[in-house]
């Protein structure tokens, strides 16, 4: 496994193609715009070889018996999926933010190893041992793979053939022996900028004319035709400044809008092309332990907030029992989005495959949860923390450091901590409830309306309409209009 | 195991000590005020019997191998606690309401499990054995025992010694060789009425002061001494009429008020007298499973509410999809307290005495939960189910029957269905949300505040701070006025 | 103005038709099933001659200059509606509930003195004077008058000439130089059982086809034809039994069934026949002013549980500041709901026949608020009282006055008050939240979906569009599918 | 009355004193860091001169029987009140955002005129006086007058005389014949930068030690002796990029903290010196207004958020009707938090010295839900946009103009309208809910916990216990420990 420097490293050997701000970033790994996802990834290397950490963040391969990243593993229990959860909520709790540059295609992972041993079952196709000889080099290259789902989509209520321009979602324009011809784009890849390879999924079920967008590959993140740039997030030209305006270095997100361009993707590392059939299932596999996961992050971050915003009471001179109830009710929505994960894997089941299945109706309820709970917990934090951490209404830390009139500035931002103390925590509320720690849990891996169709879909309410009928001894029939 | 019909005979064969109205009810089986909690506690044994479902009602014991009640089974596994859970659930589709005479006493054993373990580990009691033999004697009688852990407590801020009225609490007033003379009273028992035996227990956790109060036991419902008066509940009036104005025939829920007058206790029935050392940890032990699982019945109850109020609605003549939005909110809100408990479970750790034990943290959140989600699972399906369904506002049964106008009656109650069926599914949800079918969850088993208290002791606050600090790292002490 | 015992006496000289149970009510005033909704409408009476609120309750009438009755004046400016919304609060305060043979006819009286203007101004009709007329004597025979509005309906996607059976909605059958013969029902009432007089509207918004829908009038209660059959509504039996457990004597609603079976209405007591081009906008005409004042019912209400709970804790030993935030919670439910009606009427506007109309947005923001909040103050209600309030889980009035047991059940349910006070509270609450004291806010007058669509109907979408366009200059024009 | 270009060379002869990243602004009305600020309080003197808008925005005034602005009026009566929140709704449409430069001392004037009325009756001053000379001269300049009310408080438990630093709080260091020397600071000062002058009151309620801190006064913004650094907000560098990425031009708000080094405040500009007695009821008279009104701001910054998720809905191919139950929740909200500021000054009554005043109890339940319900307003306006509106998570405005491959992200960024227009509308959905534009209405004039108090002392606890023992009959006397 690797070390968090032999990562670095090997960032810096990949062709430069991420971009923001209208420029070439030449060193992900130092450049301001993406040094702290790097350091925010380079810490689960870290973790690797952390005694406190190993059990949660590695795993014995299945395939090798070595011990190897989690993140490049199968998820081949309930328990494995608890880690999961687990191991979210701590990667938040070290980096205060996202470290979606694995995760997510660690997912996608489990996900096409379900949907490829499908496939090939029922068509002979060879996706599956595709997927397996690049997982097990995956493990031994101790690669970081994000995962890339969402297409840019176009008009939202036409499918892919219908879109003026066929590009919307991704799609193939050329397939031949060697292997395929990609275009189009995958939006809001977190953690590109911080992972070597990319794992491409379709974006949506799509019916038969759209066979061609039904494709799945992995590819270096640096292949010919990849264009990158960074999405920009709120405050992030703090990034770029000294001091600790922005007070998390060792952490970061970013979200890439990755461009293909006629990107060639050999066949041995293509794990779906045309089988339009599995694309809503690959969907559902995607999805339903992702929603069940995602309430270990919004946890771990919430955590945070309620750490922090204690803190910062006492920094304001009152002690954090008066904020009780306040602190409760965020730890109450923490413990709840990851319980649902924690009860969603509980209630799931095994794939034939090998890989474990959330219940999707705890999985859709929990998205529900990270869609919504968050944002009371952030609201309490700021509340808690007073005016300062409610929108970060502090001067600078460059006019903290004035010269001229920073002690002026430093005397009057005291309380019963230091000025200094004081903003810094201040400003990680700010950070992590307006700021660039705000991860996009709301829409990623799918909007809150569509977790509701899926609760609707997996509620049996004739179940349930059905024992009210028998407790009530009603058998008359009812028909209403579609 | 019992048939339903060995277990009405059973009850009838005890002395009638059970009253309501100011009137002893001379068989539990048959009169209004008690048929429908002993119907709905007879359904329990008759699952026993079916294949459908006995394999989440009965499981093997431990001591004898054979199939019993899973009522009267320690609690050996996360597994055994997802199956209280999804126990609860079934019985409340069943019955519509609670089954607290079996389960509450179920909770009391296992909780007294590990606490006789305890104590007899340290003191060199016999208690643990004489719970052992009791059970598998219980087990073999099949008995329903319910559980009685709350005192009438009087003034809410004095500890029991410091009572006007000693007896507030119960407590031990004679001890000698064949056993002890308790007196006091424990309230709101759930299913007394339907139950053969009371598992007595600690209402609190006790000081030093306080050791009469410290005292643990079963006893016969009948033993002389023993009063019991059901407490009444919202419309249970209806329970004594014809007709459907009461829908639910199967089940129902009694809170007893149960009064001890010197009630004598074999010793080998006693799990504990004195040792209020352990009171607090037995606390504890009782409600972390009771609040992990209760989420269970509160899920089940909800089912009912979205078939009812769907069922309604077609009735009404609408399409349940114009509520789309709102059942999934119910079933939301049913799924949470389920997968929270499920997630308590998960989360928990074996006692060395062999019964799991659930997450703290977790079971109290889902305590508040249960204390807050029903009643706006309750509200929509109110508001689902139209003007009727919210007070339940609709002519009585006589009403519908009366030869004079009640055709009148039925000709203005129809709608997309007969007036028959509309105004039992609109009585259904008034029995569900108002009536006789509301269980106490939001008390029961202690209050949101106790909740409250629980949760902020096991939010390990020092160590979100200490994450904060280590994220942006700030080594100031701060200190605060208690 | 009447005297309460005139007014019971005017009550006891009508013809008996109104039934519960299946039987004829003799004497409303003092049948148990009537009698408390009279003694509510009879402190109406009573306040109208007690100085403290006399200003609240009467009004000089712009009619005759003399003192009358606010229920039977036009509602003429803002502070008009304001005293609406100050009125229904303190019925609620001295009633404990709903005084609505009262104040829902007012309402109607109100509607059609706009809608009768504006059909005789466009067709020469009379019905203007016809209402004048009648509302004049009205006031000399201060009568009360409930207001009739929703009709059984039948299927609801259905109108009214759709249905099978054409009786669904309340119709003119027949039509002569002496007046209309109607047929039909008009449900859920309320006080009709305390009211002299019926006041008719049509239920909903009709097109051409429901022309003979389309009719208005007002006729004695007890005239030819009509039969009326009380609803039964939670633990109503109660209202039959000695004691406090309904603990409200001086107060109670009932919500009737008002049968027409061919009912003559002579030709100078109807408003409104066949005019059905108003139908749409008199349904605004009544709710809008009757969701903006509904608002003060429910605050008036939850006064009572803020006052109940508190007083219940100190019954249970606790000072109430240990739920201040709870308490608070409710107070802000209360003035939310009574303050959004106050807002309403001051954004409201004359109309041309002399009534203050109140603003439709803010009345119907109102109704939504009227549906959920006093979901949320009535669990608090119950959170505070603790588990006796919970679901009223108390032995009843029989048990603790029982000669054999009554001494046990009064030793124990006592705490930091007499077991009679701790008892009556806990009842109270139970009443109000559970119990025959509940108001069907949320459905009557209309339902919450219903309220919604007036809501995005007055909610100006493009209004505020156009300031972003402005604000952020875009022109871009978009158009998307309907 | 002055025109925006006036408004804007009146600024630009003062003294520069406004500072932020640690540098002057040499020209607060065109450097990026305040020209938002000022652009916004420029439509302010824009709309004094349109007719549009001139009934709102302007008054003729009490004393000159002139048309003046009514920010330098004085609010006579319930009309005033309601054109105050009519006003700030107004400005909030057009500028995005908070012009409190201009509304919070005139709320300082208001206050102020009904405490230096009481001081000089009972003591004999003058202040009443020198506040109405300085207004009728501040009439005729037109000038903007920021309210500077918070001081830095440092430790929270501690009052002012208590701190170690005794400047924590501003206070008077020298008293002479000719006026005061104060030294402090007053923080988070909304829109100094786009003010003259200052009006500055006393932060708390003080006691007799704290004499010195009892200060109000007026001073010109460029005083000798003060200081201004502009707190920074969340993304405020893009306030210095070109482009759409900060997509609002003609507004925005600043936070100034204000140090006072020894400023001079002649005698004629001091309204309050060492009368603590007052300082309490004037903080009163301060923050009911402020609070009644403040549900306006919030009301108009929602109307925007719904007109923007709407529009970008329809940019992103949808319907905004899809969303319409979000969309009215908004509008509730909205609404609710403006009618009961309308319904505080409804309630309120006139001073003896000629302002209105508000209810307290309305004017603090608003502060609540201005502490909360936008929070579900924002939330609710970034599911309804989309993943882009959620965290603004796009690329910058440079990289769709980089000329390399700016045209890709054109292409990707289109759906049902071009790029431009889509992204647009996401940063003012970022704008709005993450960024710059966020208002601080939780703190802002006092947090939510110090509502509460208010509330908790109006709530008249005992008249509703009185309701309640009335209703049900209950005398005993019931005591509880404090």
């Amino acid at each position: 496994m690797k070390t968090p420097e032999q990562y670095r490293e090997s960032l810096r050997e990949m062709r430069p193609n991420v971009h923001k701000f209208g420029e070439l970033i030449k060193d992900v790994t130092s450049h301001p715009a993406t040094s702290r996802v790097v350091s925010g990834h380079a810490q689960i290397y870290a973790a690797q070889h952390d005694p406190q950490y190993q059990d949660i963040v590695t795993k014995m391969s299945s395939f090798s018996g070595e011990r190897v990243s989690r993140y490049l593993t199968l998820i081949e229990s309930m328990e494995d999926m608890w880690a999961n959860s687990r191991m979210k909520r701590l990667m938040f709790n070290l980096t205060g933010t996202c470290t979606g540059g694995r995760c997510v295609g660690w997912n996608s992972t489990n996900a096409m190893w379900a949907t490829t041993w499908e496939i090939d079952k029922e068509r002979g196709t060879k996706y599956h041992e595709n997927l397996k000889s690049w997982l097990v080099d995956a493990q031994k290259r101790d690669i970081s793979v994000c995962g890339a789902l969402t297409d840019p989509k176009g008009n939202r209520t036409l499918p892919p053939h219908k879109q003026k321009d066929p590009d919307m979602n991704l799609h193939v324009v050329e397939a031949n022996d060697k292997g395929l011809v990609v275009r189009g784009a995958k939006v809001q890849i977190a953690g590109a900028a911080a992972s070597h390879e990319i794992f491409v999924l379709p974006g949506s079920g799509y019916k038969a004319e759209d066979t061609s967008y039904s494709v799945s590959f992995v590819t270096p993140k640096d292949a010919k035709g990849i264009t990158i740039v960074e999405a920009r997030h709120p405050s992030d030209m703090r990034d770029f400044e000294d001091g600790w305006d922005n007070p998390v270095k060792c952490g970061g997100i970013t979200q890439g809008y990755v461009f293909f361009e006629d990107v060639f993707v050999p066949k041995e590392r293509v794990f779906m092309n045309g089988e339009w059939e599995w694309t809503m299932k690959n969907i559902m596999s995607f999805i339903t332990p992702y929603r069940s996961a995602i309430g270990g992050c919004v946890a771990g971050q919430g955590d945070l907030m309620v750490g922090a915003s204690a803190l910062l009471a006492r920094a304001n001179g009152l002690n954090e029992k008066v904020f009780s109830d306040k602190l409760n009710k965020m730890t109450i929505n923490n413990e709840t989005t990851f319980a649902v994960g924690i009860a969603a894997a509980a209630r799931g089941k095994m794939h034939p495959s090998g890989v474990w299945t959330c219940d999707p109706l705890l999985a859709n309820v929990n998205k529900i949860h990270v869609a919504t709970l968050p944002y009371e917990t952030k609201r309490l934090a700021q509340e808690i923390g007073g005016g300062i951490a409610e929108t970060g209404c502090m001067p600078s830390w460059k006019d903290l450091e004035s010269p001229e009139y920073g002690e002026l500035v430093k005397k009057y931002m005291k309380a019963n901590s230091s000025a200094e103390t004081r903003v810094k925590l201040a400003r990680l509320i700010e950070w992590l409830t307006l700021g660039s720690g705000v991860p996009g849990t709301m829409h990623g891996g799918g909007s809150p309306d569509g977790a509701g169709m899926v609760i609707r879909a997996n509620s049996d309410l004739e179940e349930k309409i059905k024992s009210v009928r028998r407790l009530i001894q009603i058998d008359e029939e009812i028909k209403v209009e579609k």
